[in-house]
């Protein structure tokens, strides 16, 4: 009977859009704590906005821009009740390495570049949360993702030196830069590097050491806390006031200059089909690397509260905010680690506090933008710098090597294209490296001879356990699913055994640890039957596995096999050498076990 | 203490050159059986070299070349006793192909490609072996490899199909092809025509029934089989003789003409690098179609008499072979399938039998050629025709459908690919499809909850079978290994677990059928132990294999587990929950059984 069409129930409505399901209990308690976690975040997200926008080119505005229609999207569409949606490092990184090829770093034309590849990174995040390809994402290993963004922190960390020494170096590469930077050791400009250094000192100073003096000095923990987020806000007041009391931007310090006051401008991506194409392929991995940051963040925080986040939901929230910031002046966006950990322990309760921080922000537009005019950017590039150095994980590579060299390869190769190529190069190499080792690592499958564990019904690896081996009767587990890969190295390994053992009479495989066979491996089970035959040996199975069992009934694979399939390898072999196994549970002078190897 | 190096042995060096092992017990016996089994193969090759040389867009005196040189060096290097080496089907149409793009087929330059394909693909079969990199092969898939050889012998039929009728059809794709010779119906060759069908009959004929009747006839047995083999050279002599006396060449059927008499010639590739960049691609993908069909029947055939074939030395061998055809006016070879079934079942014993079919053929290239001025090419098509309609295998369709639908998709794709677009693009396509397949099959794992099967201590799916659950405690059993790509979805997974289930005390992990766990999937876990501690939940793992368990402990991670590694799942129920686990071996009123679903 075909089930009724229904319309949808207001639960449905309620998965798609789960404001409805948070809006409807919202009471006073859960404003307050919204209210209180969107002023930290307001605080924090300011400079880390001017900032991130100036990384990727854009004029320090749009970073503004950027946190305001994609926090409010996020808050109608997102199923994480505390990610915080806005401008991050290593997507800003990765929008002015897209743009760079199209369009001179703040002229007009590279503004419209940045809002298009938001508007395109928007729709495909879109259109895979709709067709459900979140999946996708997970073929960005986390070596890989690891590799990729410590490779992009040290890139960006090197972009910004020259900012806070206030030299002009030429490169894209990592060893470009920091080769640039030695070179031009001594055309440094003084102010700029000591206005730097020093706020650099500064930030590291106040993320590690403030909240703790604070608190030694009487203040309210709640209060602490807010003063010392407001760290990089003090450093930025601070330095732009040293800039205009002592005309340092008549020395030579480049400032912020004159920033636009107002709303958000609307606007509307380049309809430009050959732009479209050529930015197709950054769009996609900005994306793609977006997606997974905000994912493992969101899903990390919403699991401390028993919540859960739904990827493919995720995906079409996140394709709403970018297709808001497209629309609204700003470039590309993603959840933010940082500043989503401070949200949740600022006791944001709803993403109500997301829509909060965007009203935060817009004032910030509205009113704040005048008093930035002396900021000098090499502060925002401290800022920056201090940001992304706690991205770096270098331990990452001694971690791989001691657990697996094959990982271990992902990193080096990802963090070394990215450092020597680009974020967009080393990332698609890290991709291809860690598919390529997967697929050889199964297509040379681990294949164990097994014994019997003398006095119990176990069978162990010969090369590892002391074990009973009958001659005539060979034992094999197979420690892989069998597919076109591997299925020919199964044909090798008992071909060998076959032409090195005379007196073999039986072959049993084990299939405990067979998860699928596929078409290929079946020929091979085939030809491997038939092959035995010819050489008057006979083929047994042993534990397969229910969904393999089900699918090989399907085939004439088992009307053909000579040999049985048996529930149990013990029951193979108490059925097939019944004698022999006698002889080894009451122990005999001749009983045959192997040297280990 | 380190090994002294010695020189390598006689028996190292027989493993390089298995001429040594088998020459030095050659006898009289064997050297009948050879020379017999070369006799027939001689008799079968004739033809067909003639044929899949002008297939291959050459002259046809180039098939006989390519079919002396290669023979005796695959006597000297190769692993299988009976392949027989020399022109085949599909890797001549792959050589017509390669070559189309870069000289007129017929002119002195096409052969110089031809030579040029075979250096190349020689030379990359010999690295490949040196290497031990025979183990790409297997990425191709065995629906990969039925699809493409069923479309490439649907492609050479239909573009034979031309000759046969004498009509002149533009295209190189099979659509193409058949769309032609159904335009072009009207301009048949009457004579060509009634010669190459009547042909085609009479080799389909005389490959079923001339055995039959021969033996009825009371000839015997051998007699019988060699003059069967011998169809199509009956077939080359009857329609040569008819054209002759009839004058047919002067009606406008189209004879082989002029063949030149004598020893191969000594040739050389071209080394133009840039003619090398553009032919790598499909001498790569010639050397590994070759290969593969080489050694699947020489692993067939090998088995059948309990010997074996090294595919590395293999690799060497056919390496070698290719080599030998670029340097005596050859093209591309390998182990053909029906040559060698024939060499085994006529009784070859040793290479020896090849070196003695190549002494067949070159007395074929001295004195036969002249004798083949008459032959009508319409004969030579149908050779082809009858040869590759033998290869085509569309039940593959079925079979795969029936049996796994990822199969079945990788199959049409090679196929519509290769019919469609042509031989390299299919087989590309292929290989992608199957990949791409495999790594969506593996990203999305069989993650069953399963519970206690009453009476026992198994485990199993909750789903197929009706298990006793107790609430406070899941079990998943993950059927496939662990790594980058379905890693996520474990975490999904138990997410969504914890959020349904409020009064989840414990997840346990049974891990039996988890090969290999790598550094991403480390980390997942390690997230899921962490997300599952904040809210309150314990992770234990069990029946964790052995490697996966000596790779764990170089971590933290099993130091930060706050549960237990049980070895069997039974042991973790019977300690986690004893209480329950009496209630549920003594049977209440309140035992909690899930409906099956």
């Amino acid at each position: 009977m075909a089930p009724r069409m229904s319309w949808p129930s207001l639960a449905t409505a309620a998965s798609y859009l789960p404001i409805l399901s948070w809006g409807r209990r919202y009471d006073r308690a859960t404003l307050v704590s919204d209210l209180v976690a969107a002023m930290i975040v307001t605080i924090m997200l300011i400079p880390q906005s001017l900032a991130y926008a100036s990384l990727a080119g854009l004029p320090p505005e749009v970073g503004l821009y950027a946190s305001i229609a994609p926090l409010l999207l996020y808050a109608v569409f997102g199923t994480s009740r505390v990610l915080a949606v806005g401008p991050v490092a290593v997507v800003s990184l990765m929008t002015a390495t897209a743009i760079g090829d199209h369009a001179v770093a703040g002229s007009p034309e590279y503004w419209t570049v940045a809002i298009t590849l938001a508007f395109l990174s928007g729709a495909m995040l879109l259109l895979m949360g709709v067709l459900r390809l979140g999946f996708l994402a997970s073929f960005l290993s986390h070596p890989v993702i690891s590799g990729f963004i410590t490779a992009s922190a040290l890139l960006i960390a090197a972009g910004q030196l020259k900012v806070i020494l206030g030299v002009k170096v030429e490169g894209h590469s990592f060893f470009e830069l920091v080769w640039g930077l030695v070179q031009q050791g001594q055309r440094i400009h003084l102010t700029t590097a000591v206005l730097g250094l020093a706020t650099v000192a500064f930030l590291f100073w106040a993320r590690r050491s403030l909240k703790p003096l604070l608190l030694k000095l009487g203040l309210g923990a709640r209060l602490a806390d807010v003063l010392a987020k407001a760290g990089p806000v003090a450093g930025i007041a601070v330095t732009a006031w040293l800039t205009w009391f002592f005309h340092w931007h008549e020395a030579g310090v480049r400032i912020v200059g004159t920033v636009p006051q107002g709303f958000p401008p609307l606007s509307l991506p380049s309809f430009d089909l050959a732009l479209w194409q050529e930015l197709a392929v950054p769009a996609l991995l900005i994306s793609v690397v977006g997606f997974v940051e905000s994912v493992s963040v969101g899903q990390t925080l919403a699991a401390k509260r028993r919540q859960r986040i739904e990827p493919d939901r995720e995906l079409v929230a996140l394709g709403a905010s970018n297709l808001g910031a497209a629309f609204t002046g700003g470039f590309p966006v993603t959840g933010g680690f940082a500043r989503s950990v401070v949200n949740f322990d600022a006791g944001a309760q709803t993403p109500a506090a997301g829509v909060f921080t965007a009203g935060g922000i817009l004032l910030a537009a509205l009113f704040l933008t005048p008093a930035l005019y002396f900021v000098p950017q090499a502060t925002l590039a401290a800022t920056i710098v201090v940001a992304v150095l706690s991205l770096v994980d270098l331990d990452i590579l001694r971690r791989t090597w001691a657990y697996a060299k094959s990982d271990f390869a992902a990193v080096v190769v990802t963090l070394l294209v990215t450092l020597g190529v680009g974020v967009e190069s080393g990332l698609v190499a890290g991709v291809l490296v860690s598919l390529a080792l997967f697929l050889f690592k199964t297509s040379r499958p681990h294949i164990a001879e097994v014994g019997l564990v003398a006095g119990t019904e176990h069978f162990r690896n010969v090369l590892r356990h002391r074990v009973h081996v009958n001659p005539a009767l060979l034992s094999l587990r197979v420690d892989e699913s069998l597919y076109f890969a591997n299925a020919r190295a199964l044909e090798d390994r008992i071909n060998e055994a076959v032409a090195l053992r005379p007196d073999l009479k039986q072959v049993i495989l084990q299939c405990s640890a067979i998860n699928d066979i596929d078409a290929s491996a079946l020929e091979s089970l085939e030809a491997i039957d038939q092959r035995l035959r010819d050489a008057g040996i006979v083929l047994h199975l042993s534990e397969v596995k229910g969904p393999v069992m089900d699918r090989l009934q399907t085939t004439a694979f088992l009307a053909h096999l000579r040999g049985q399939v048996f529930l149990t390898h013990f029951q193979a072999i108490a059925q097939l050498a019944p004698q022999w196994l006698a002889g080894v549970v009451k122990p005999t002078a001749d009983q045959h076990l192997p040297e280990a190897r």
